[in-house]
């Protein structure tokens, strides 16, 4: 079925504020799942939306949990999260950040202890649509094995990274460590399909672009082999000192993906004296897309492109398409 | 032939000094090149070092070019560098870096303008081997096509990253966005292997482990498919902007590789309370290691620990081996 976007944020919101939310944050929550249901990444938005009711009912997530700031400096600040709600922290993480570097040019919040963030690239796309370059990553569990390594120890921490653009999309990079991520391959086996690419190693240790053998080895495959896991292992340590949070290794020992550490890096490019930042952010882009393509038929593109075509689909529509289950799911916590 | 270290210093500085360098940059730069020869990337050691001398000789390099702070905050610089010796101004900006972090909790030094600094894993280890963690990353010239594009228009940018440990090899991630370097490509056909995995495609578009394909393509691949390649782009994009420098479009327009734009980022972890580093990166860094590995006569291993077995190996010798012809060449500059 399809949904209107501003039905669904008030769904969302009324679900929310009975489960406990204060108004403000019921509403800048609902905006995140409603936004990354807009955006295309409805894995992260609607299809999750009935998980966290659950989370939050089970008390796995306290929605009461009040950050504090527990160490500060005029650019950086560090939050005890108590593990409240991810997304909501997150989102105040890199407003902060951005209001830090509005006197010092960089700033920098530091989340120990917050629980998963959903989509990532959320807080780098609200920087870079304010005018801010936004950087943020995460740590998450150990959900896979470093190069050369059968069991997994490492995370794949997603780094995401915002540019702004006014004359046509920004620049918006969500990258997990993985080849794939679980969703992917589950999506692609139910569709009877192989991975585009090589996304793991199956039970015999061979590379495989076999969903389900992957899927059954818990083998998933680094981006580009040696080289994901090592910027895995890089974000993870830089996460967690920076926090003074858990570590992938410490997450790994909690049962479920909790007590996540978050950092959110903002940069004001009138503070830096960036010059002729938009100019130069559409030119080099254009360069790239005006590269000649593998497929004719498939101009080049860079990332977040997609998330604005979403969008504007989504806005021609009238509405977003959300699998009905799903919605009548969600209409049941009303 | 053998080479001992500080024989290797005093050759390389009384070229340089000869060479017009004055004698603290001619200390500091034959100390990087002789550094990279013992830590086993002798690649960017003595065997760049003839290169780098026929480039001041030529004038591509001008030794006398002094970097000017164009722009600075507590705890940011922009030094224009006039296209001076790379490595020395890197070294100098991650000091730099250090130095502001010392007051601040961070220090950026954004360089304009530069030229190559050799091996970026130079100055994350420099800030690593103080106590700091050290990031920074470099553009390049164009030479990898995007990903879905066949003319390179993307630079292999890389990035490093350095954390402290002081019971063990501190962890140095070196990271390149192209799956394997130009030079591994040549020394893999010279010695008739295959690339342990794809690292480009073939003039027919094919995916291929054959190096002499891809030499002949150019199509070299992002590490991680679309991955490495919209880091690549993220990674140009903030470091032209934060030293309103050059682009890697821009660079692949001046015909050699100079020019260049850097970021190097020191973060002192004193100042910014971070708790038990040491133990917190040596636990973490072992449970990885203590992995179950593929194979079971290979130990897992982290970034970083392969230039300190170098190190040990050339120690253990006295001294390290270069190609003859290569000390040779280096002796005639004499």
């Amino acid at each position: 079925m399809r949904v209107e976007y501003e039905k669904m944020v008030e769904v969302f919101e009324r679900i929310l504020t009975s489960r406990g939310l204060d108004s403000d944050d019921a509403s800048l929550a609902a905006r995140i799942f409603a936004d990354n249901s807009l955006y295309g990444v409805i894995s992260h938005g609607a299809n999750r939306f009935p998980r966290v009711i659950d989370y939050i009912e089970k008390g796995d997530i306290d929605v009461k949990a009040r950050v504090e700031t527990i160490f500060s400096t005029p650019l950086f600040e560090r939050w005890e999260c108590h593990r409240g709600l991810g997304f909501l922290n997150a989102a105040k993480g890199m407003a902060r950040a951005a209001e830090l570097s509005d006197v010092t040019g960089i700033g920098i919040v530091a989340l120990k202890n917050n629980n998963h963030w959903m989509r990532g690239g959320t807080y780098a796309q609200w920087a870079a649509e304010r005018g801010y370059i936004g950087i943020c990553w995460s740590n998450t569990t150990a959900n896979m094995p470093a190069w050369g390594a059968k069991d997994p120890r490492i995370g794949n921490n997603p780094l995401c990274i915002g540019v702004p653009r006014k004359s046509g999309a920004p620049f918006i990079l969500d990258l997990a460590m993985s080849q794939y991520s679980y969703g992917k391959l589950e999506s692609t086996r139910l569709s009877g399909k192989k991975l585009p690419y090589p996304g793991g190693f199956d039970e015999e240790g061979n590379l495989t672009d076999n969903p389900q053998s992957i899927e059954k080895s818990r083998r998933v495959l680094p981006f580009g082999y040696w080289k994901g896991s090592g910027l895995s292992i890089a974000l993870d340590l830089v996460v967690t000192l920076l926090t003074n949070g858990n570590s992938v290794m410490d997450i790994g020992g909690f049962g479920n993906e909790v007590g996540l550490s978050q950092i959110l890096i903002a940069l004001n490019p009138e503070k830096l004296r960036i010059e002729d930042m938009d100019d130069i952010v559409s030119r080099n882009l254009e360069y790239i897309k005006s590269s000649e393509p593998v497929d004719a038929k498939r101009k080049v593109s860079y990332p977040g492109e997609g998330l604005y075509r979403a969008k504007s689909a989504n806005e021609e529509n009238g509405a977003i398409e959300v699998v009905d289950e799903v919605w009548n799911k969600i209409l049941s916590y009303l």
